[in-house]
């Protein structure tokens, strides 16, 4: 990750174990019901996955690495200009019942209103994602 | 800002005149609504605004600066230490009955699980903010 760049990064901690959250993140039930209902997704290294959130283009995240229950990479090959070469990691680690997630975005080329915007959105996402793993 | 320190930054929209927001980000029952019952606020430049989480200190933010109805700048001088010295600020510009808020909290010394964290929760102090004010 280049540091000149800008980055968002957050962490949660989600009372469920990391393998029920690693799933959530890398199928097409778990993305569609914290996401958007309108995807595409394979749990599947260099699996272009598809999400359309209804603003007349699609975002496409090769998934680049994958570690079970662990670690996922996805790269944007195709979104809005600013998301292209942009890349979200989500890192797992449980520990006494309960998995604590960061989830960085990194490598955007600089701080607009649509990184803030974006920043406040994940949290949104990892809030959902607590309470679809929580349940 | 030093560039070189680390910032949270995030946008919201609110359907809600800036006054409000303002009123809220300035007022005992504004931000006791918001953020936690236990706090001393007044919008008085020089006063120190006195929050309690429940963790053990007093988060003290004195206030800075203020512009009616456009900005609000608090500097941190005692909570959890990696918050001492860092800044929140809150911009709002309304446009056609839609306030645009940016929120900043900068001047973090280095990033953190805390810093993450707080990122994290910005958004949903965003959030509530947002839902306080357009009901």
């Amino acid at each position: 990750m280049n540091k000149a760049m800008a980055a968002i990064e957050q962490i949660n901690y989600i009372k469920s174990p990391s393998s029920k959250i690693y799933k959530t993140l890398t199928t097409q039930e778990g993305l569609g019901n914290i996401w958007t209902p309108k995807l595409k997704v394979k749990p599947e290294i260099g699996f272009v996955n598809e999400f359309d959130f209804d603003e007349g283009y699609l975002t496409k995240m090769k998934v680049q690495e994958l570690k079970e229950n662990k670690w996922v990479l996805w790269e944007c090959i195709d979104s809005d200009p600013e998301w292209v070469g942009t890349k979200v990691s989500f890192e797992l680690s449980e520990n006494e019942n309960v998995t604590t997630i960061v989830l960085k975005h990194f490598d955007w080329k600089e701080m607009t209103d649509f990184y803030r915007w974006c920043n406040y959105n994940w949290a949104m996402f990892l809030w959902r994602l607590k309470k679809y793993c929580e349940k």
